[in-house]
């Protein structure tokens, strides 16, 4: 298995992204690792199955995503992308631009036929026998449709089926409310058409039930699920940073405080740890591609890469295809037109 | 001052109801608490600042608002909000179907002159010195135009001057990114009209912002409002959950884990009893009314009944008016328009 990372992207790139590729390969001697950045800057780690590829361009965080991966053919970023489509790896991970990386892997790699748009995914704690639920899209679309939403569910019951090896996920729209009343013009169409399929549907959930265990699959529009993903971020840090001030405030000495809280930190750290290191996949495009939180560390990085592993070991593709294939059955024909007209 | 409580309201009504009020009662003797209700059900408790006013019906959670409220005229909320207009009470709390305090509100009381939409108004906690931030729409508008968040701003920034002392508070409009490219058509019209404001108006915040004190005020529509509340909620009970767990693994004897841990328990609490206790008023509309959570035990309704004391003490319905006036000058003269014939 081959990875490709972004060497370039990120707030801390490229010193984090090669410390975490470095902690990454020294685990996972069977992968190689290809960095792709400016070799001027990019120094492999002295490690047999890592190696350099140069790139002379960078896409910045707050640059015009389409134009960029357009016009920066030798951008970091989109020579992942190639390198992909060249068969030359078999994923890619990368903590630059998202909304530059869901467009090299538009323009790229393209998309699984039948599939509309594609979707960020975000995996979340959740209490329950499995103690994690995906929820997307987490932010690679705006505006969505009820066939885009319908779509969601399909890629996240794949998944999920495949990643954390539940047989038949249950899966949930997100609303505000559990009534069918609830809800938008948007969620009301997608509910009718998702109560049609072929999914494990349980209908509307509301935001708890991201984290209640109830469902392992939460489908919503991406500015939704951007928005909830980054307030539940915010909740996480705002709760971790109220407990170590009082800790401080405590008068417990640092090392005594430290021992006798390690069980209770590390339960807390279950949670800041999805909100610092979640790398979220994106689901439905022509390849393997991992996106990595913009301020990601070494370890985010290196969770990132381990995250892109094991969908390629999980050969999700695939089953992404027949999902997708199978939800012809109950997805309006239309959407079938359209996503032709637009592949 | 005189309260009315829906005695009747909430999944633990009428027990906790009149759990907490005589929790209030007994804390606020120059408060006049009037208990709305079957007065078969409701016994109200040996204080003198506390009575019974009997109403035969009752709203329940899962009944359509609008039908519930207008045909059930002796209904406990129903005749809380009669109360109000009769002025024989100063504000009301409701645990009870909040789809329904919003149509009572509505029907009874009518809005605020100029108002469009009222907005439910959800205390968060936050870091920064307030240590506290305010979201609305929390889930009365499920759809909502650029004019409606435009006026939850004002709404937003006349509360928290008024109930947290902030003498210029911070606005924030809630997007899944900080760029003006980015949100949605009603966010970016939204953005483009605050930004002819009066307010001390900071463009689009993400869902981090609403805990990291950035901001004071963070405006959005009613249902992404809604699934970010829940969200925030269910992340700050899983993580609580968490570190109980982890406290019952780690082998510290009950008492000794208790006293050790109290500091960080305390920490945990402040963001636990948000998501537990937080009471949510209604802005916009001709009275004082808070929404308690439906699940509210004791603790909830004391807790909502003294938010609802405290905003009749502040005299906020003055400044709402206030606020909402001198928005006539940047608004668009549309809204007035609508909201006149709407009214």
């Amino acid at each position: 298995m081959r990875l490709a990372l972004d060497a370039m992207g990120g707030d801390h790139a490229p010193e984090a992204n090669l410390e975490g590729a470095a902690l990454f390969a020294r685990e996972n001697p069977d992968v190689e690792l290809v960095l792709v950045g400016d070799e001027a800057r990019v120094r492999a780690p002295r490690l047999t199955n890592v190696r350099v590829r140069h790139a002379t361009q960078v896409v910045a965080m707050d640059e015009h995503a389409t134009a960029a991966i357009r016009k920066k053919k030798d951008s970091s970023l989109r020579v992942c992308f190639e390198l992909l489509k060249a068969g030359e790896a078999d994923a890619m991970v990368s903590a630059g631009n998202s909304g530059a990386v869901m467009a090299g892997a538009l323009l790229v790699l393209g998309r699984i036929p039948g599939v509309e748009r594609p979707a960020f995914a975000a995996l979340f704690p959740a209490l329950g026998r499995r103690g994690r639920s995906l929820l997307l899209d987490a932010g690679a679309n705006v505006d969505c449709k009820p066939t885009h939403l319908a779509q969601f569910a399909v890629m996240g019951d794949a998944y999920v089926r495949k990643l954390l090896g539940v047989a038949r996920p249950r899966v949930g729209l997100l609303s505000n409310g559990e009534e069918d009343t609830k809800g938008t013009s948007l969620t009301r169409e997608a509910l009718a058409l998702l109560r049609k399929s072929n999914l494990e549907f349980r209908g509307y959930v509301e935001g708890k039930d991201i984290f209640s265990g109830e469902v392992e699959v939460v489908v919503t529009d991406g500015f939704t699920g951007n928005v909830v993903l980054k307030a539940s971020e915010g909740t996480a840090m705002a709760m971790a940073s109220l407990v170590r001030s009082a800790v401080e405030k405590s008068g417990l000495s640092e090392r005594l405080g430290a021992l006798l809280l390690k069980p209770t930190l590390a339960g807390l750290r279950k949670m800041v740890d999805y909100a610092e290191y979640g790398g979220a996949p994106l689901l439905g495009v022509g390849g393997v591609a991992v996106v990595a939180h913009g301020r990601s560390n070494a370890r985010a990085i290196q969770k990132a890469l381990e995250a892109a592993k094991q969908t390629v070991e999980a050969e999700l593709q695939a089953d992404l295809c027949a999902g997708i294939e199978r939800a012809r059955a109950w997805l309006p024909k239309r959407a079938e037109a359209r996503a032709a007209e637009e592949a």
